[in-house]
């Protein structure tokens, strides 16, 4: 681990080594795809890491079961929290139902039924609020007060971090050698621990975060060195709708990532149809966000090796039909 | 191989395993896709070799590019001819690319422009007909008289369903012993090919057979012993509309299957929607055909080892979205 000026210790490459231990057997080892249509469209090599098929439907359980999996037996005793209504409340309920954990996730009383109902069929108890009344945070606090319970917040913290840089990881120790890795980045866990596990296994590798334009909090962050955030941004990326970057995450991109992209709304829908209709994979918005990049300037990647992570695959299919339809 | 009454030499399971050297390197190694969620839905350890994911999008590669391979260096050099609108006139136009050998497709001039675009788009010649006027048959003996090209059927032939037995061939090495393999049938190629290789490889695995209800021609033949035919069937499942099992078929399937079994629309419907959110696979409605099976009569697989071929997932995203918009 290393410390920054704030005193924080950020989570280091040998914290993802650690956690790829612990997700041996209990996590997918989900498999690399690769297309020769998109190769040559794009005139590069690219690889897909699937995390559309890693448990819960994302690569949130990595990070989650990392996460609840350094606790204590008295911690895991007492249950662990989490305020979420996508698809890390469904890895922290699936981890607490594998480890034997009771897990409560805190989720907006409007937040659609299939997500609650997903979250609750995993075994977590789901408390709901009022958006109007008290914030998530202040009822998340109440609940670890009351119940002694550990929050797993869902990207702002070294276990998490270090468990989502597993599946590159994964990724290089099956592609070999690579000239840019790209994910997408909401909160940056999954961006800033995958750039912790590039630049071990492959210092000179260029590691790349793709954004909505919609939701370029992290983009303008990047670039200017200081903390913006976005309110509620409408991307249809849902998994990307985070206000900003966190304390452990901005430090960890300034110090490892290479580049920020962004994508419009109809780069995401036309690489989400190339990858659905060409490729056969189910991929949500969010996921398909790295492939809207390298489709829609392929001359930035030609001749290179490419790896992206495949952040997920959660997508209600009426959402995912009407996409389609308005961008054709 | 083996010679009936008839005096049809049938292709043995030598055949496959030769077909499976012919396809090393050139067709992919589909991976085999497993889901906890479907083993206990349905109480049995299931497993789908994902087709879908071959090149052209279908299992018909195989089978295509097994029969062009065979060819002498004269008969690559006059060329070779199929009619098709659907995945087998892909699988041809492909395999001629990649061979360097010209391919004629004959289809109707009322076939959907895609496929009409994605056959020349492999670089075939694509020859249309009129519907009303001669029938396809007629305009691809013609063709084969005044070219001398070679004619490579969708299913009823020889090196065509040794080159579709090689996919459960594969999953069967992947997967170690099996109580059952199912797969789609249409013309009955992939069946007969997969009962070939699995009744050589796991003599006491059991071959079953899916057809939709509306096109049961080949569960009817199978329970009769004579050859039933159905007319242009009205099945969601394009793959499986043929009218009935062919020559060398039909004598492969009365040998070598053990079940034949019928499913209705939604139960196909209902297994795509499975395969597409809870597995994150774009799978057509033909390949979702067994995985239906499967899902409507669960008690008939409890407990049981089970390996299904995933036939295809080339499907139009529009189409595909009505169907779940109506079965929902």
């Amino acid at each position: 681990m290393s410390t920054t000026e704030t005193n924080l210790i950020l989570p280091t490459a040998a914290d993802v080594r650690a956690a790829a231990g612990r997700l041996r057997g209990n996590a997918n080892a989900t498999p690399v795809m690769h297309s020769r249509t998109l190769d040559e469209r794009v005139g590069a090599r690219v690889y897909l890491k699937c995390e559309n098929f890693q448990r819960g439907g994302a690569f949130k359980f990595r990070g989650a079961f990392n996460a609840v999996s350094r606790l204590s037996d008295e911690e895991r005793a007492r249950g662990v929290l989490t305020y979420s209504s996508g698809n890390h409340a469904q890895a922290v309920a699936l981890t607490g139902r594998l480890l034997g954990v009771k897990t409560v996730v805190v989720m907006p009383e409007d937040a659609p039924g299939p997500k609650i109902e997903g979250t609750r069929g995993y075994g977590a108890e789901v408390v709901l609020y009022d958006r109007a009344g008290r914030s998530r945070e202040e009822i998340a606090a109440e609940l670890q007060r009351e119940r002694g319970m550990t929050l797993i917040p869902p990207y702002d913290h070294p276990d998490v971090i270090a468990g989502q840089g597993t599946a590159a990881l994964e990724m290089i120790a099956e592609t070999g050698a690579l000239d840019v890795v790209m994910t997408p980045c909401g909160g940056g866990g999954l961006l800033s621990g995958t750039a912790l596990a590039v630049k071990s296994a492959a210092p000179g590798c260029r590691v790349v975060g793709v954004e909505p334009e919609w939701a370029d909090d992290a983009t303008r962050s990047f670039r200017t060195g200081e903390l913006h955030t976005v309110h509620n941004p409408p991307t249809i990326s849902d998994g990307l709708r985070t206000p900003s970057l966190g304390r452990y995450t901005l430090p960890l991109v300034m110090q490892n990532v290479d580049e920020m992209r962004t994508v419009s709304e109809s780069d995401i829908v036309e690489a989400m149809r190339f990858l659905w209709t060409r490729m056969k994979l189910v991929v949500e918005p969010s996921g398909a966000v790295p492939v809207a990049a390298l489709l829609a300037d392929p001359g930035a990647f030609a001749g290179k090796r490419v790896g992206i992570v495949i952040s997920g695959g959660n997508v209600d299919l009426a959402s995912a039909c009407e996409l389609f339809a308005r961008g054709a």
